[in-house]
């Protein structure tokens, strides 16, 4: 893999400019939390945000990025259909996509999936506690048994996903859910990790376990260098084939 | 599973009116032949086309379907977007899905599995060989260790779909390549199987071994009865949440 | 699949016999509940117990045996290895198995599992929800949402078990801890369904609904019947292989 | 993963000491060229040979290995079950094992598959052609489409083992037959690659494009520095439970 992936943290940053509780949590954007995290773990990291042109994924920054990380939550009707087609693409042809929390309902996310990936939500109250069921999975280094949120929002099953390829991680609830919140998928030669944490109003994108596993997270869906071109279309045979009659 | 599940064939029934070479092979078009075979092994069939209206696919119509087998080829972006979304939802919850041959390209498949389903090809000389790979799953019932087709369109590798849930079948063509060419889904509470055979210019769907697998898929993949509705939204906890300061 | 597949209810039958609360609780023994409740599913049913001869399990008795059933906790040591293997192959052959409980420890599961199957538990005081995370699957038929037990005994992760083929329940406990309750495999032409709940202690198997998930389990692992012979060994070449030199 | 994982090449080593012809081929054994191809590749590597005490697999030796490779043919049954156990256990706590060709009936490699990991065979004239059907997969770095063998071992399906976690190679024979020539497997916190190719009779081991996946699954099955210890057995609530009456 790529010795330092290039990253860039994608964040829809309205909650923080609207909401002056959200806002003090994160002064620098909840893209701003992100981005500290991934660059003290030694990543090279970009932002960009809904409101810039092209939503600030442009050709240009998609040529420098290995791998995008996703987070949106109230505005994902707003996100351009041709961005979202173009990101991907870039993700079939091996761009990694790290998608977060909210997220799931983006449309990057649910194209990739071909599900509704809908699910049961609470706030306020719920402790969060994140098992390792794939222990010597890369996106596990250095994590223990489990992770514990002291709050976070409530996420439940059924969570409306394909099976992930690999589960990570599966949390409980005090309110009596379980949730699978760590999923890894392969689509195309890009690979997708949903990873469940980072409720806007709490401050979870500060946790140094939580930034660990983005990191991680970012480090498996980087791309394979080198990695065959996909070849498609009508093709000669490799091998003789009988005469026709 | 349901005793007898209803089944709908749709077929895109251009190729057999247009082309005479194919429609003697298929005098009742590619559905009237899967619906034939379908029909021997017990099972209850109707037929669809695309030029019907609402390409024959109402809710009144999938109101009565436990699995709809989808066959399309020339015209797929014909089809119209709301059917498909239609459709979908269907799959989501619960319907069966039997996709065949070029239905790889349908935006009923594309849409569900999030890639591009794009696969190399070749017309003309091949031999197929289909190799079970998952013996003991139903979809092999009654078939022995392999399906040999004199003749038919070559799909090689790599298809671009996701990972199957479980591989079934492994396709071994005389010019050199293979093919994952039975691949089975779980998507929402719906079952999708995916099976490679059946080029409009070739016999393939009066073979018996072929109406045999097409019959075990459409088994496979019936509603299964009384199953959970699922829940999603805002919930309130199961146990007692602590008091908040 | 058979239209009543016969199934096998094997336990290891000690704790009932030694124990009076125990007793009490299974006066004919956890066989003897796990059996009544399956007959009452509709399927045909036989018990076996490790202190018969060759643990109840003969080849003749195997021989009318579709599915066997596993409860086994702390005699596990005294199954004698020649009726495990003499089982294990009759898995790989296509009986199913279903294993429950404390049978995670059984010869039978860690030799097809390859992993030590350990865990976390507890006695004593926790409620268990067990959540569908695979709605549609025929092991969920007739079950809702969850399943509640008042109280289990809590298996935690990690479970050290190779990633499951499909997973269907997962576990919340109210002690804190989640686990990957029900899981199924594909060995050979058998096919594996573990499920989690069941302590001697409590009234786990007197339950409708664990009843019922039992039954749809053995249903779901009845052998295919008419599946191919698996065959093995020195073959001679399907195709025309070049001449040699 | 750890900046250069130390490997151990272990080679059964008896045809090319007793067969002059594949001494001729493997004049450093087996072991030898596939270590000189993984020290190619930048990898620091160790080997070990059955007959040497403890066949070269001491606990100090396997202190100080981070993945193991493993060819053996004809004298599988040598293999001391203690030495298997130790290997295991190593396995189940992080290691890594890459399994070649033959190795496929070791005791290593079925005891951790849990089946029996039989398949067909036939030596003497098949060109092998394995198609990677995991593009982005780091087994697959530096790879292209495929990788052809002029001459190989035919191995064919049905392959008896359990559906790979990811299948990464499918191979195409001369003779008609396909195989699942790259599996992944995670077991407890190890992983573990099987690769088909590699017959004794033939060079395979020195072909560059074998060399690079057998070095790049020595990558990818490395241990993940800082993983969790693995903690089973009694435990205490981690959240309150209900006093009890």
């Amino acid at each position: 893999m790529a010795a330092s992936p290039r990253i860039t943290v994608w964040n829809e940053y309205r909650h923080e400019l609207q909401d002056a509780h959200i806002g003090a949590i994160y002064p620098e954007g909840i893209h701003g939390a992100i981005a500290a995290g991934l660059r003290e773990q030694g990543l090279t990291v970009r932002t960009a945000t809904l409101d810039e042109p092209e939503h600030g994924l442009t050709e240009a920054v998609l040529d420098e990025t290995d791998v995008l990380t996703w987070w949106g939550h109230k505005s994902h009707a707003e996100v351009d259909d041709a961005i979202v087609e173009r990101v991907k693409q870039r993700v079939l042809n091996g761009m990694g996509l790290v998608v977060l929390h909210s997220g799931h309902f983006s449309k990057i996310f649910t194209s990739l999936m071909g599900t509704t990936c809908n699910l049961k939500w609470r706030e306020g109250g719920d402790k969060e506690r994140l098992w390792v069921v794939a222990p010597g999975h890369p996106i596990t280094e250095g994590i223990g048994e489990y992770i514990e949120l002291a709050e976070e929002e409530m996420y439940g099953e059924q969570f409306d996903i394909p099976a992930p390829d690999t589960l990570v991680f599966v949390s409980w609830f005090t309110g009596g859910e379980v949730f699978r919140s760590g999923c890894c998928y392969a689509r195309g030669q890009g690979k997708v990790f949903y990873f469940r944490p980072g409720h806007e109003t709490l401050p979870t994108y500060h946790n140094k376990e939580i930034q660990r596993v983005i990191a991680n997270g970012c480090r498996w869906a980087a791309p394979i260098p080198n990695s065959a071109t996909r070849n498609f279309g009508n093709r000669k045979p490799l091998e003789p084939l009988p005469a026709r009659g």
